[in-house]
């Protein structure tokens, strides 16, 4: 399928997500005019000295008059809360899809308050960084991450389409999966990673050390463990809550396994065998997992 | 303080660390004649021809027949119990060092077991990586890395000054303090960031999904947080075993915080405020934090 051109493309959100995706857009001549929607006029001023828009707005009404495609590219509740008020602004046949980090809520919401007319599916790039703000974006930021679809019974085969080629055409590779399954997936592969990150960082402040001492010894096994931690609070507050059932259920799973540490670490003579076992098989599974060295790195 | 001039440094041990040592050693002229002491003449023979020895033994009173300075270079457990050995083929006068990543226990064993004269200090270089072997060493693999000192009222000044001398002339940067206290500061910074990994892994490979499964959508973010899960399962759980009591204490803090984040998501509505609260609290104490770039990243 050829790439997808659009007359009018709307971003909502111009933070380091959206703005990447203008850029790349831009760059790739996928559309006629890229629009920022946004709540700050500086920000999406400077969104498009950064080339990430043509222009900006601060109404929805202003923004999507005459669009044919809007991705959402805000926070997973801003996400969900703002479908109600742009529904009615969409035209039908428009592509709407977003990049929210938790689909299954997103999703039902939009199939719940959309026009079936209303091309829509979730996508969830898996391109980030600790970073914020379009002033790190790059026109690159979507090559070669995965980019999982979350195609439903009531998704039309136009949206799920139309979302392959864009994401494509950007360099991402193809993940399809439910929205409930992506949801599970993400909590242990993504979200839980942030919370273990947070939580280290929160026990060596309360318990162990000041900021000094620990600058003062540690290496990079820290740096790396941790490095997630340093994240956007006020996005990732919204990605825990909008998944805290899967997020839950993951939790425990890790707790339990922490649960066996602890019960050989607590011998009168520790079980050295039993140690080595817990390490080799985090370590197994590891070795089987491939990684990617992508631009952007969530 | 000049640095030292040994006129024969016995290694015990040329993995990555003892071979990364007797290389930096020997780029820098500082023995003229370096030993590798081991327990297979074909790492010895890989090590010789790697540069980082000048000849390799595998009987202890062959390689310090006439020996300066010896560095205990294996992992934890091992260096503890091969100071019986050693201590009546020491030399009054011999430097002698190890790079244990704990050290109460060794210290302890060593003042016993080591005749007074012998010039002991327990060290640790915070050099490291999730490679092994002596083929991925370095002659650069301390410059700018943490090296630890733990002298107690029994250590000799000399001590002190032959390894603050030693260790500032391969790079590094010196911290002083005792061995009790770079346990605990050491459980946390360090050994329990491995275990978290390690749990990590086990978590999603028991529970999540295959591990092709992981690969299609894991990005750097899980990527990074479990890097050092994949360190040599041989050493850490010496590592681990050796320092429980204070690894101990420092999980059972951590689990305390991952309770705190539990009933926070428990809720039958998330405790949004509390979520941000906690990520925050984490992400203030990580940006106080300096981290090192260093070449070795244990």
């Amino acid at each position: 399928m050829a790439p997808p051109h659009f007359k009018r493309l709307v971003i909502y959100g111009v933070g380091l997500l959206g703005g990447s995706l203008g850029m790349a857009v831009r760059r790739r001549g996928m559309a006629e005019c890229v629009v920022g929607l946004g709540r700050s006029a500086e920000r999406l001023e400077q969104a498009r000295r950064l080339g990430a828009i043509d222009t900006g707005a601060m109404r929805p009404e202003e923004a999507l008059a005459g669009a044919d495609a809007l991705i959402l590219a805000v926070p997973p509740r801003q996400i969900r809360e703002s479908l109600a008020g742009l529904a009615p602004l969409l035209e039908p046949g428009t592509f709407v899809t977003d990049v929210g980090s938790v689909k299954a809520r997103i999703v039902a919401h939009a199939e719940e308050i959309l026009a079936p007319e209303v091309r829509f599916i979730g996508s969830h790039p898996m391109a980030g960084s600790e970073k914020t703000g379009a002033e790190h974006g790059r026109t690159d930021f979507f090559e070669g991450t995965a980019c999982i679809l979350t195609p439903t019974p009531r998704t039309h085969p136009e949206a799920l389409e139309l979302a392959q080629a864009f994401w494509q055409r950007l360099g991402g590779r193809m993940v399809i999966t439910s929205p409930e399954r992506h949801d599970t997936l993400l909590a242990g592969i993504s979200h839980l990673p942030h919370l273990v990150a947070a939580a280290l960082m929160q026990m060596l402040g309360r318990s162990l050390a000041s900021p000094e001492e620990i600058s003062s010894i540690a290496g990079g096994g820290l740096r790396d463990t941790t490095r997630i931690a340093a994240s956007d609070p006020a996005i990732w507050e919204q990605i825990f809550s909008e998944n805290a059932p899967a997020l839950l259920e993951t939790l425990d799973a890790y707790l339990a396994v922490l649960q066996e540490w602890r019960a050989a670490l607590a011998q009168s003579s520790p079980d050295s065998r039993k140690l080595a076992e817990l390490y080799s098989e985090g370590r197994n599974i590891r070795q089987n997992v491939q990684f990617p060295t992508p631009p952007g790195t969530e």
